[in-house]
């Protein structure tokens, strides 16, 4: 970071399956919550940095989604980027944000991502997010039952089954946790008491995953105004400061390189000043029961190998050593693709300001953003580790 | 700009149906180019920004086109922002790399823009351009047999005759002009010489517009290299300044606050420290033959209204006083619609290199790219304005 920006305001509609809801209807409601949030008139916001995934697949909304989503906004006449980076997309969006205004390009930078997933015909849905691997590769390999992310982890958690004393009841024990603090936030998809044989018991997807390890399809949006420290002291309004926000992209070669969410950890604990211990809440990128497993190692929260301890010491819940996915996660929050980042930094800086009600991390001062997209064979296409403090 | 920012080389496919072409293969051979016009090496690229339009429509490929196409090019492991903003995806790619490097985020940034357009079903290119409309609005005046573009930019034509003493034979004098520079310029996708008859009674598209009055569908990939005064200076190679990079999106009233365009080449002119009457020559967004006219007054190049005057005069001609699309423009160069933006600051660098063989414009030494995507109803959605100078 180049000066310090800070996080003024986070607007969030509900995640969740809205079949009235449109782009626009979406987008117009997380827009208009975060200018409320930082007292920040619409007029003062001097470029947008837009996220979406997959409307171009669902709704045929192709390359200038943000420009069509915002024309109600009064954003018009800005400089408009539209950002994709499959499920990294909206924090995609927010790295540029901060760049924007860490270079003193920009005051005041506007970062949201919205997405519209839900379709008469749900087949549509989960083929679209095929359009997150390479799809020379991929074509022959879809299932139009699931998303064919999900046969993804299901290797991975064999994988780390076969490697560690991981077992599936590990994996029931994420959504156990994430179901929990969904049921905690008002604006999650799901959340609900599950016992770990709930969650076991759910129907199967591709085994080892059930229904309940695997992040719903969703509708939401979610934006986030970064604004330097200038603009954050006169607004009056606790602003949390961005002190790493790094992307990277996949490698071919993960176990060498290491993974995009190994490197962008590194990087961002580099920018940040803060190591790993000393991060207080993380939300991170569940889009299945596994990955959490293997982010709470590569975040380097816990050592390698350490993940299913981690879960069963109940370290990641809440009143843990390091709460994970507060929010409900992907798994319970939802999982609007285009949005999901964005919904992330909207629950660490409610954190931050204490103002999490009945799942507040206690003294919460140091938070951390992970929020990977695409998968390219070996590495996620995308990562973006964030790193907030107050 | 807040330090100076330079292209210190480009690369360019040739532009045209190129049915075996692929995604991967038009992105290497155009970062290769640009990296070895550059001097510069692989490793030495800090970040990415890629541009693509339609390739999700195309060929399925969504959300990461960036991460999947460069994948044998070295550059995985870095970041790689996947940038839209529909025919003007190239030119705001080129203006996030400017801003990057400006900032001192980066030393070295590259700006690919790629585009896959050709399919069996000619359809599909056809109707994946409607995606760059609002399809809400859209969906009910598709014509499959056009691109929807073409019966705006004929209404834009009716428009012009109306209040102008303009007719069809200045629109076919632009695509005469086109076609010649084009037959110059062996990257380029068509190129003849050609008669105003010859254009008048070519195949009618919608009137007044003829074949040859409408960008063709074309696949095609070109790169720009951005680097710092610093890095550029060492690297030994003729590296145009960008004096100014500007990217603004449409409103609902043009007419009051000004178009894209207007306001893109107002704000450009003012960070350039140069009037329109200096520009040398410039490549702009010529998708169908009326809108090139507009923009010369838009651009304020010419008088409000003297569009047509001008081109009669032989003005915007090779030799003329500012010679417009010396490259063949969108007309006779082609429209890869990702990669467009970009292709049209390959052409700047060469003229200003006094490197574009016998199109070379004597003594070139201020020029400028103008380069709109989407339509919003009233205006486009977005307008990148470039100024090179060397």
């Amino acid at each position: 970071m180049m000066r310090p920006v800070h996080i003024a305001g986070t607007g969030m509609t509900k995640f969740g399956k809205q079949p009235e809801s449109s782009l626009k209807s979406l987008a117009i409601e997380a827009v208009h919550g975060a200018l409320t949030d930082a007292s920040v008139s619409v007029n003062d916001v001097d470029l947008v940095f837009f996220a979406n995934a997959v409307a171009g697949s669902i709704t045929g909304q192709e390359m200038i989604p943000g420009q069509v989503a915002l024309g109600a906004t009064g954003l018009l006449g800005r400089p408009i980027y539209n950002v994709e980076n499959a499920c990294a997309s909206a924090s995609s969006a927010l790295q540029l944000a901060c760049m924007a205004v860490a270079s003193g390009h920009a005051e005041i930078a506007l970062a949201v991502g919205v997405e519209k997933m839900t379709h008469p015909d749900k087949r549509r849905a989960l083929a679209a997010i095929g359009g997150a691997l390479d799809v020379e590769l991929a074509t022959e390999s879809g299932n139009s039952d699931r998303s064919p992310f999900m046969d993804h982890y299901a290797q991975l958690a064999k994988g780390y089954f076969a490697r560690t004393d991981a077992t599936p009841r590990d994996l029931a024990e994420v959504a156990v946790k994430n179901q929990h603090n969904g049921s905690l936030n008002p604006l999650a998809q799901y959340g609900a008491s599950l016992s770990v044989d709930d969650v076991l018991t759910a129907r199967s997807i591709v085994d080892p995953l059930t229904l309940l390890m695997c992040a719903p399809i969703s509708d939401g949006a979610a934006a986030a105004l970064v604004v330097s420290e200038g603009v954050a002291a006169k607004l009056g309004v606790i602003a949390p400061r961005v002190a790493a926000c790094v992307l990277t992209s996949g490698v071919a070669d993960p176990e060498v390189r290491g993974s995009s969410t190994e490197r962008a950890a590194a990087a961002a604990y580099e920018m940040a000043g803060i190591g790993p211990d000393e991060i207080d809440l993380a939300e991170v990128h569940d889009a299945a029961a596994p990955a959490e497993l293997l982010i709470y190692e590569e975040l380097g929260l816990v050592p390698k190998g350490d993940g299913a301890k981690f879960i069963r010491s109940g370290g990641a819940a809440l009143g843990g050593s390091t709460p994970i996915n507060t929010s409900g996660g992907l798994l319970a929050r939802g999982h609007p693709i285009g949005a999901t980042g964005l919904g992330q930094i909207h629950e660490l800086v409610l954190q931050l300001r204490g103002a999490a009600g009945p799942r507040q991390v206690t003294g919460a001062s140091r938070a951390l953003a992970h929020n990977s997209g695409g998968w390219l064979g070996a590495d996620n296409a995308g990562t973006v580790v964030t790193v907030l403090t107050n």
